[in-house]
């Protein structure tokens, strides 16, 4: 008998297949492969066949938009949203409709063609998390914008047009609704207990272990009790924060460390799966909540999306969340990609 | 600059982007074939490969399970809940769980390995549309339902695993967040104007035209003012009804006249694109409202959803709805395939 479970924070119920179960190997899926022909406008050298940048680490002397760089963050050349203009709102009888203002950056994470967040080493990795966090400060200054997103596609198959790895930060005039559902959620359980509910979850799970994926002092991976993909992981800071970018420096190494040990087990156990990664992080000016705990999603592209998920906002996930973090646990990385054992019950 | 839109049943926001608005040939996609190789448990002679039929129309004289049959229903054999037991509920710490108690059952539309929606005849069509009715009412029997949800996922990109035509349905012991979420909407908007928010919309894009892909005597096809995909397209009835299974008998055969034409337009203007088709109906109990209005969706598979999309509940729709209802007003159907002279301005 499937098993129907529900998110606590979003409300989401989601139906987890028990009996057939599938591993790692039953997905059809292809692995990121790193071709490297081709012109890459985020290789050293093609400077200039991006906008011009908005940020850099580690170029020594040169001028800008030149290489040496060892992080580089530009605007996208071809951006969904437009950073000139006010906020224009206007009503068409029953519809609402706002000019689309905003600002969308590519944070080029490693002059490496062939490196990515599973193989760059920490301090490179600890890099492009100071250039999300330096990107998100700066953005916050200009007042037309509520929330910024910060994301990753991972392979062409989870969105990534280009292969060279990047980030992409988007910021928006509105807090959008997957993040208000989350706020809402956490802050009606922080209302009735006056605690916040992802601190609740971290404890749970931590003492029970069968969903914990690994933990360091700073850090927590789980596999979420309700998630809607197969393999998806949250990486929670263990010491609540409501927002990614006001933590104290010790953190983002920390979270470097977390990182690669997470997305190196993600390579070995799945074959370098596509993914996509999420900061999920309080809204600009509701930094220091009570209710709110950020932290990072990350769903492998394994299963496609269908009629029954659009239709009801139900997913189907086909491999339960304690097998998946048992194969995550059990993933025996080289001792340079490991940063800790990895705790939890003997299953 | 682009335009952020808000769905003005659920709230959502979306970004259209206008400056390099896709054209249907923009679309890197695959058309949907059918190969016809291999034994199809779809096909005549092979009804024993499914699990026993509960629903057949056009068989005459012979056994159950035996061709002849013009539409037939079997229960899903691999289903995403299970048809037996009780509903039970229960807690674990901080999380919930139910049994995955539901139905989940094949429509296969037709005997005819090769044909699909598009290019059936009307009289097939309608009779798909009271195999779902007739479904629907006997799934209704049980105490344990609080929703079905039927839905076709057409060609392998859009997640079908048979190429056979069929549609599926899932009873559900709740109700679906996405669908609560549309009752929701549509009942505030209620409170506030006594006004059903669909019906209003009917009258709104009538008038203007811009979005409007067709009209028939009974039904109209829209394109939203805020899709989540390009060529995104809605079926309305005209006259306010909550519920696709609640309705005189007339209506079945106007909705597969409806349902060809456009599904005839989709093929000639995306070259037989994968698509998603979900009735959105309301739930068992609620089927008569004067706020809820059932309606179809469908959704061509184009576009891939990635992080952008997962971290904030926003899309990105490159095909203003104004250009995609035009592409399709436009499309120059055979005239079998017409029913109604496509209205709306000169554009």
């Amino acid at each position: 008998m499937p098993e129907l479970r529900k998110d606590p924070i979003t409300g989401r119920w989601v139906i987890i297949s028990t009996d057939r179960s599938k591993r790692p190997s039953d997905f059809v899926r292809e692995s990121v492969e790193i071709k490297g022909t081709g012109v890459c406008p985020f290789c050293y050298g093609n400077e200039s066949k991006t906008p011009p940048e908005v940020l850099q680490y580690g170029r020594n002397g040169s001028g800008p938009n030149t290489p040496g760089w060892q992080v580089r963050a530009v605007p996208n050349k071809f951006p969904a949203l437009g950073i000139e203009g006010d906020l224009d709102r206007e009503g068409e009888g029953l519809f609402d409709r706002m000019n689309g203002v905003g600002a969308h950056e590519v944070i080029i994470e490693t002059p490496d063609h062939r490196g990515t967040l599973a193989t760059m080493n920490e301090k490179q990795i600890e890099d492009v998390l100071w250039a999300f966090r330096d990107r998100m400060f700066d953005l916050k200054n200009d007042k037309r914008f509520r929330y910024i997103l910060v994301f990753k596609n991972h392979g062409e198959a989870a969105g990534a047009s280009l292969e060279h790895t990047h980030s992409q930060l988007i910021a928006l005039p509105i807090v959008p609704k997957n993040v208000v559902e989350e706020l809402d959620g956490a802050r009606r359980y922080y209302q009735d207990k006056e605690r916040c509910i992802f601190c609740d979850m971290i404890r749970q799970e931590v003492d029970s272990g069968v969903r914990l994926i690994g933990e360091t002092d700073l850090f927590v991976t789980l596999a979420p009790y309700a998630p809607r993909f197969p393999f998806e992981m949250w990486i929670l800071p263990k010491q609540h924060a409501s927002a990614f970018e006001n933590h104290q420096s010790l953190i983002y190494a920390g979270l470097a460390k977390a990182l690669k040990d997470n997305l190196a087990r993600l390579d070995l156990v799945l074959d370098r799966p596509a993914y996509n990664l999420m900061i999920h992080t309080a809204p600009i000016g509701e930094e220091t909540s009570e209710h709110y705990h950020w932290h990072i999603e990350i769903i492998p592209k394994l299963t496609k999306v269908a009629g029954f998920e659009w239709g009801t906002g139900f997913y189907i996930c086909p491999t339960p969340p304690e097998e998946s973090a048992r194969f995550m646990r059990e993933a025996q990385l080289k001792p340079a990609d490991r940063v800790a054992s990895p705790p939890g019950p003997a299953l």
